[in-house]
Order: C-alpha cells, then structure tokens, then sequence
C-alpha cells in the first residue's frame, strides 16, 4: 500500500517540486493538492511540464479532510499557516513535513524576534524535529512533526558541520556568505522578481537580518555546543536554481587541507547525498541542480588562518522538496533515497 | 541481461546526456565511454553532476575492441566520422544509432551536397533506417543501423506530419523559423559560444543553407508524397536548452482550428512523447527542457488561410539523446518509454 | 532655450529612456515627470542608475498643468490614455509624442477591432503623423501630433520597406517572425515576467492575434500601394532589451542579392540610424542594444524563391523612446541625431 | 588639439570599452588600435556595434611606431607584455595607462611571487602610480606612468578606503567575497566561458589565491597604515558586466549606521563617480553598468559587531576602460569626467 500524501501550497516553486518528486515516487501517491489561487484548474495547466504526469486538479483547503485522506502532510506556506494544520495531523495521528518556518526553532522567542508574529503553538516547538537528516536521522525516523530547513540554513549547516563538530573553528568568526537563485523568493509577484530586474543584475539584501540567520545560529550552536552568532548575508544571483555558500572561519589551530578534508571525509563517508568533491573541483550549482544533492568542499588558506568552505544545492530540492521527501522516506522506514536517486540535469 | 552498451563521443553534450540517462535506465549498462579529449580521465570530473552515478572512465576510441564489448553503440560524432564505426558495427552482427548525419539521408547526393564531403558509404544508407519513432516505429524495431535525427528536424517534422500526411497544406508555402538553445552547438569553443557573446543577443544563424534543411525537406516530402523545397532559419537564444520551432503553411482550403486539432489529436493519439497541448495553452521549451517530450500546438490564422504550428523540443533529449535511447528501446524490444518517462525541471 | 519637456508615465521602462536620453539630451530640460505609482518619491528611488544625473521627483498627472509648463508633451501610457492628453496639448498649441497605440492607425475601425475599445477623437487621427522619421520625416517635421511606432512594427516596416517601395515582393507571402526581450511588456507584474518562468524559456504569443499586426499591415500596405494581411507571430526571449525580426516573402522575380542589396543601399544611403550591415554579417541584438540603431541584411534564397530579411533594434530605444526623442528633434528644427548619437554597449 | 591616443590590445573587452569610450570623448582622437588577431580587419567588423562610429582598421603592434604616432597609450595585455611598452613611452616622452598588472605593485618581489615571472623592470615600479583617482588623484596628475587597478580591487578598495582611513575596523578580520560578471575573464575562448557552462550556474574560483588578493592588501594597507592580510574570494555570476563586492570587517568599537555613513559622506563628497546611495537602499550592479561609477553603501550589524560594506561597479568600466580614461582626463588636465559623465542602461 502506497503512503497518501497531501500537499497543502502545491502550486507554488516548492509546492510543484514535490508534486514532480512525489508523482514519480514508488511508494507515494498524490491524494490532495491544495492552493490559495488556482481551485478547481488542473494541475497540468498551472505546471505543463507535468502533462501525462499528474492528472489530479487543484482543490482547496479543508484541513480536516485533507487530514483524514493523507497518511503525510506538507504543507508549503507562510509562516504562520502551518500551525493550524499541525494541531489537526497531530490530533487524526498522521505525519507533517512543513517546509515553512513554523517548525524550525527551539525556542519561540527566537521565531517571535524575527518573524514579528506570535508563535501560537509553542508546545509543538518540543515535539517537532529539525529535518535535516545528515544530522538529526534517528530523530527524524521517529517523528511525527518535521520542521524541513530552510534553503540557506541546509547549505550553510551541511558546510560547517563537521567543522563545528569536532570544535575546530572559533565560533565567533564565522562568515556565510550565500547566493541564490530567483525560485527562492517563489512564484509570487514582486518587483524583485521581474525578469528585467534580475537578469544581468546581482544583489545582496536583508543584509544582517535575514530570518535564516537566528536558524543557521541555532543549528550551528547546536553542532558546536557553544551559542553562536553569525554574520549572514543572502544575495540574489541571475539564475532560477541553487545556492552557493560561502563560508569563512578561523581555525583554532594550524591545519592543512588534508586533516581538514579527512574530517569531511569521515564525517559525511556514510552520506549519499551529501558529496565532498575529489581535490581541485569545487561545488557549482549547476553540478547539483534538479537533483538533491548537496556538493560541500573545504579549503585551507593558510595565510590568513582561515578556512573557506563551498557548499552547493538546489535550493527547490536539497533546499526544500527534496529534503522533504527524504525526512518522508526516514519516517515511512523507506529506504532514504526513495525517489530521489537521480543526478540532475547538465547543462 | 542488460543491453551493454557503448557510447563514442561521450564527453560532448549529447553523449553527456546519453550517459546521464543510460545510467539510469533499467535495462542498459555502459561498457564504454570514448572521448577524443578526456582519455583515460574519470567521466565525474569531467561532469561532476554525475558523481556517485557514473564510476567510469573515459577511454580512448578502438572501433573493433568497442564492437566486440556493446550490443548497441551509440555515436555522437561530427559528421564523417560515423562511417567506419557503422561497417563494423554490421561486420560483427551488433547495432548502431548514430546522431550525426552520416545515416540520415535517402540518397547520398543531397549528403554531399549541404555537407561537402563525399559519402564512402553509400550502400549503407539503404539499409539505415530514419530514427524518428513516431514516423517510422515499425521500421526501427529492426533496424541495425539508425541514423538519429536532428534537432531541428524533429521539432519540425513532428510539427507538421499530421496536416502533410492528410496532403492539407500548400507544401511550397511552408516556413519554418526555429530558435535553439546554445547547447545544440555542442561543447566545443568558439566565440559564438562565449557567455558575453550569447548572453542578452538573439541573432539568426546559416540563413537559407542550414544543413538540417534537406533532411527536413526529405522527411517533410515523404510524409507529403511529394518533393518539397521551404524556407528554414535556424537562430540562436540566450538559453541552454530547448528548441522551438514556429512553422507556417498555407492550408488548401479554409479549415476551423477544431477540424485541424482533430487530425492532430488523431495522429498522436497514441504516442507517450509528443504532447497536443489543449487549446489555449502553448508550447514553451521550458515545459519539455529536461523530458523527451514534443509539445506541439496548431493555430489556425482565418485572416490569413495560414496555419501556425508551435512546437518545442528539449534538443538534448528528443533532439539527441533521448531520442537515440527511445530507438534504443524499439530496437531491442524494450517498451519505448523505459528510461525516459520522466518529466522535466521547472522553473 | 532649451526645449522643456514633460513625461506622462515616466515611470515605466519606455519613460525611464525617455528620462535617461532626455536628461542627457543638449537641448532638451525636464521639467515634469508623472507617474501613477511614485507620485513624490524621487525618481532616482525609483531608477537608481540615474543618481547625481536626474534629481527631480515624480508627481502626479495634472493634465492642464503639465501642458502649461511644457512645449511637448511625451506620453507612455497604456492605450486610450493618451488621448484627453492629446486635446489638450493642441488646445495649448504644443507639441504631442505619444508612445501608445492612440495615434498610430489611419481608420478607427482598425483600432477598434483590435484594442477593443471605442476611439474616442477618430478627428485627430486625420492630424496625427505616424512617427517613423526614415518614411515620414517631412511630415513629422510640421506635426503637433505623433504617434510613435510600436516596436515589433519599427522593426519589420525597416526591414521590407525598400522592397516593397519598389513593389518587388508579393505582397500574399509576407511572414514576419519576430523575438522580443522582456523589457517590451513593461515594468508591470505578471507571471509572465517573472524571471524563473522566462529564464532558461522560450515562447510565442498572441500568435494571430497581436495588436500590431494591423499596425504593420497599415505601414507596409501604404508603401506597397496596395493593401496587405501579413501573417506575425511575436515571441517572448529571455533578454532584457532587443527585437530580432525575420520576414521572408517571396520575390517577384528572380534577383540576386546585389541587386537586392543596391536597393537598400540606395534607400538607407542617407540614414543614419538603419544600417546596412556588410555582406556576411548579420544583425544581432547585442549589435543595436542601447542604441538607436536599426541593424538591416536582407538574404536572397534562390531555392525558395524568398528574400528572407533580418532586422535588429533595441526596443526600448529605436522601438520606443529613442524613437521619440528623434520625432522630437524633427519636431523642433534639431539635428535629427542629437542626442542619440551613441553606439550601444558590447557585451 | 586633440589627444591623440593608441590602444594595444584593442579586441579585447576591456581594449573594445576603451575605444567606445574615446571615440566618444570629445578631446581624443584615435590614432591606432592595434591587436593580435585581427590585424587588417576593420575594427566594426570585429564589434558590429561600433559600425558609424569607428572607422579605422586593426593594426599590428609595432612598439616605437605606436609610440612615436600617440601622446598616451593604453595598453590591455596579459601581464609581462606591458612592460616593453612602458620602456619605449618612457623614452618618447609619452604617457602610458596599462590596465594590466605590471605596473600596480610597490614591490616585485610581491608581482613576482603570484604572478610566477620575473618583473624585469623594477626600476619603472617606483615611478609608477596607483590609478585609483579617489585615493591617488594628485599624484596621477603629474604620472607618465599609470598602473589602472584590477576590478576587483576598485571594488573593495573603495568599499573599505574611509573605514580604513580613520583606523575604524580590526585589520585582521576582512573578508572580502567578490561577484563578477564573465566579460571580467575576456574574449579569450575557454571552457569556463562557454555559454553553458556559466549559464543556469554560480560558482567560487581561485579560492584563497586570486591575483587580486596582494593588489587589494597592498592598498588597503596603505590606508590603513598597517601591513593587511585578507580572505578575498571571486566567484563567476551568469551575466556580462559587473562586480558586487561585499566586505566584512569588525569594528574596533561600537558605532551606530548613522556614525559610519558620515565617516563615508565626507569621504566622498567630492567625487562624482562614487556614489554613497541613500539609506534603505543597496547598491546592484545593473545600476551601474554602462557607467564609470562605484555605488557603496556600509550597514552596521550591531548584532556581530561587523561592518558590512556592499559596493557595485562595471567592471568593464570604472574595472577597467572608464577609470583608465579617467586617469588620462587627469594626467592631461581635463576635467575628471569628461566622456564619462553618462548614466548606464537600466533594465
């Protein structure tokens, strides 16, 4: 038996994504996809690519009979939506994959600092799990509420992690600085999102108060063991795919590359969708995009005691849909790279 | 058993893509991947999307020792080059598509002509069978020797078969204006293919003496029954993928757009790959990029007794390699989806 | 005395060039720029590259007051707008550029068959010049009232008008295909120009039904004497700035390419802005891009019996505001290239 | 009397910006363009876009002819070429702008030790200046000899000069993440450039080991009068012009936005070509490409304690061709912004 799933926001970038991954998925089948704007239309005709793929029309919410129909949720929404939603899988006993913000902090206040808006369900922030398996697996197996990362944050932690791990930078230098393509900012219009606003055109914004920046914080001070703060800026490159991090540290100590990239190696020997670049290549986003993949390499630079590592995903897929459907695989017992063993597309 | 196969010419574009999808076709292994440029290098570092895909190395070109290894080898060479590979192929009893032109043309005269060389093989263009399933399916499930068409044939040759099998257009009328993507020129340099000289340019390109012209002229004859001359001018767009191809004729007598949808509807009414959009809806190269779909859309202009025919292609795939893999499947029995039933990235 | 200027819908792309080339121009001083959206944010806000080059704020349409300070009066607003504007700047004996398609037809019925609305001063489409200065330019010089040409039209009506003049073509055969950037559908939202639905895509539009097709029709028409039904298909590319058009038609009679290029040598001779390119090259985009160029090759295909002619403009400056400034030198007695005389920018 | 100048290296993108630039400065007059590749074409049929504007052929380099025919030569040349040249201006009397790198270190053993060659003129290094005309403007006025920045450099050294300057931020903690556009890598064909291969892709290069890094220390040093070792990281951006560079640094005490924008106001309230946007708004690169000038703007993140500095050029121009013809205005006595005083293209 197939695992029902709903989608709650699957017209949009994120949303479209897990239709594609999950309608090609073996042991997944579409039950509900749901949207704000297009009730009642085909899917195929918001999203032509899929004609032949997905039949099923675009319906409206109704939580609890969405609830009832999935034996999965994910929701793709703005923060703040996802929570009613919880309250309802959570009570009919099924599973919830937001890849919103909702689900992400430990602590409310944090969320409640940075997104503005009161966090109306801080009991579910101690049941929910932080859904990124490279690092939180076991827990992951077992829950029922995941908070799916957000596509900074999953370039950005899998970067360090290592790192951080084995307490080998000091904390307080850490620089991320991450570029990323324009289906980060979703299918919703704004002036920022005009083609001839970004085409021949690189920006950088919400210079030091990204709202990624408190989740990168929380994750990175959780591998390190120690609070950490951390200076982040997002930029706006002229493509639809990827993320490119790049993140600076100071060693504690002298280390030459291959100690560091030993520590890579072991840290991420076991992973398959996390890949430590042979010497002398470096991460591209092409080299990842349509697929879940996440390209991280480590550089030593010892003149200025620093070490620079380059991380890449696709931010629609590691960064988002992809990494959904890998917490599903973990929590279904499904072999994790169910459905998502395809390299992308090049060029 | 799988089918072993061997792909000469596998580090440019098209043969990227036919590893891509060979190495994850259920049915096919790769024995070989030949290279003029990367021998003996490991294929992942020359594309590293494939890494943890693709363990193999490149090597260098032995047509005999390359035989002896494949049932079925797939070449994707500048034209000329094909011609020694297909004697040997047939001398040991095994199968060959090549997607250059070598093995595309009925009569050697019109080769040699748009191509300038002389055709050392010509005994073998009456054995080779034209690769465009949808035209010549029962053919192909025979053949030995295919000749893979071109990109721009394709998107025009399917774009027009429906109204030319039922003899409904002025065939000395037909113009067919395509516009490709940057990845049809393939991997080699030159300064037409320099970022800054593409990037925000759109030119027209071989203005009336594009080597695709007789081959769509000799396709387009057939399906008509008659020998057809027409206008064809390829250009190049700032994109990677995708080929759209915008072909207009005159109809011989008034028809309304539901008459002309229905012939079209009946054509294809059967086939996986090539996709009648409905009405309203038109074909754009970023629903296809990424799939061995041809979408295809009719308009019919009253104002001016012309019909219109919208298609695209992702050239890489139908256009080259998934194609060539689609011949795959009906040359060994295989149902012809396997391997390429997959949709493509959007955005 | 400089020549004070006022822009309605300054805002948008095709005002911001009327802004950029204007603040730039020897004779020429701003002394308003309206828009409906910023009405009292500095312009500069609105369109940072013109910092320390343009310090005027926008501010609202107040009709009568605009005509009042200004001797002409350049509109960029969406059709039926322009024309309580045009009233009242020949009630004050001043000059009128309208960017829209208000002025642009001969007989009402045409625009209102294909804009869908009532012409509301079919009288003034008698006093109207249609602002092509390389077909009207003694007409232009004596007008108060021009109607700038769409840019899809400069672009064809450039590319056939020497052969058409001279009656060289069959007026029945004429398919004008066409690509655009982006910038040619404004700085308004819509999916359509989202950057991640146009980036790495390519389309047609309106195919048969696009409002410039009477347009053409009506120019090409007049300089054939005859009347024309042409077949145009424009498409969307993904680049900010620039039209490609490819018109084929067949020729009367047989004629070789030097006989087709001494005709437009001899109608082009003394233009500055169309350029006759040398044999072997052919028009791009980037060629013309930030210019007022119009880059013209026609091609003779002896197979076909077609001419088949490339153009090149950038369509926000030979297809729009460039265009205008040029009427308004005419208008005032200027050099007709004064403050156009710059080549664009490469790459 | 004009001056009359001669450009080595004139094919190239930066030799082409430079003769678009003087062919259009109304106080020069180019008297030869010479180049490697295209010796006896004309320079139009090389860059289409300068056709009416540019009317001379290519030339072959013929040092002391060149020389004896110019009263200022720039010279755009892989580094090593430069230094003959400089030799013989010297000789003649004549000024020489190299926009390479053989004249932009106080020190050969420094050149010597990233650039892997001899400096075989270390004499000339002590004669040369430093072109950045914002840092070094009274001492080019009187230079023969003028070694124009790399781009990169422009970018961070105007982002950090008044921080620097006032002794503000802890020397040892810059970090300095650069975006280029791909015109900044050449016309040279490599595999890197090729359309696909940057397209739909971002990626780091040279991590730890750009040539730049010594260029911007050795500068920014000076500024800070302390020796300076930085992380400098380039990364390669899918569009034709501009650099974005962002720089972090913390400050040695605490200041509010409102201190540290002061700090840069007076910094530069005389110069034109670097504009300090207003508060609220970040510097892009589409709002300065096409033009010489370098938008800065600092934010204070309390939070970090850091410095971010956000500053935006063309590197084409105040990169490369516009700042060294800035330089010439300077070492002949013309006004700073002569021929440069032009908004760029938006969108």
């Amino acid at each position: 038996m197939k695992i029902k799933v709903g989608i709650i926001g699957a017209t949009g970038y994120a949303g479209a994504e897990l239709v594609r991954l999950l309608s090609a998925h073996p042991e997944a089948e579409l039950v509900a996809l749901t949207t704000q704007s297009y009730g009642g239309k085909s899917f195929c005709e918001v999203y032509p690519h899929l004609y032949k793929y997905v039949d099923q029309k675009c319906c409206e919410l109704d939580i609890p009979d969405l609830v009832g129909k999935a034996d999965v949720i994910f929701a793709a929404l703005p923060h703040g939506h996802a929570i009613p939603v919880a309250r309802e899988v959570l009570k009919q006993g099924k599973k919830f994959i937001d890849l919103g913000a909702d689900f992400r902090f430990d602590r409310r206040e944090v969320y409640e600092q940075w997104y503005k808006v009161e966090h109306t369900a801080p009991d579910l922030l101690e049941q929910k799990v932080y859904g990124l398996p490279e690092v939180y697996r076991e827990k992951i197996k077992s829950a029922s509420l995941v908070g799916n990362p957000g596509c900074y944050p999953t370039s950005v932690i899998l970067g360090l992690a290592p790192l951080l791990k084995h307490g080998l930078v000091d904390t307080g230098t850490v620089v991320a600085d991450s570029k990323s393509g324009v289906s980060g900012a979703g299918r919703g219009l704004s002036l920022g999102n005009h083609f001839c606003e970004v085409n021949e055109n690189f920006r950088a914004y919400n210079v030091g108060m990204h709202r990624h920046t408190p989740e990168i914080e929380q994750e990175l001070g959780k591998l390190a063991g120690e609070e950490m703060v951390i200076s982040f800026t997002p930029h706006l490159t002229p493509m639809n795919r990827g993320i490119l991090s790049t993140v600076y540290a100071k060693l504690k100590q002298e280390m030459t590359l291959g100690q560091v990239r030993s520590i890579y190696e072991e840290y991420y020997r076991s992973e398959f969708f996390v890949r430590l670049l042979p010497p002398g290549i470096l991460p591209q986003t092409k080299a990842v995009a349509g697929s879940n993949h996440c390209d991280v390499v480590p550089v030593v630079d010892p003149r200025t005691g620093r070490v620079v590592v380059i991380s890449a995903i696709d931010n629609l897929i590691k960064g988002a849909a992809g990494q959904a459907v890998q917490n599903m695989n973990l929590m279904f017992g499904l072999p994790e790279i169910t459905g998502l063993n395809r390299p992308g597309l090049y060029p």
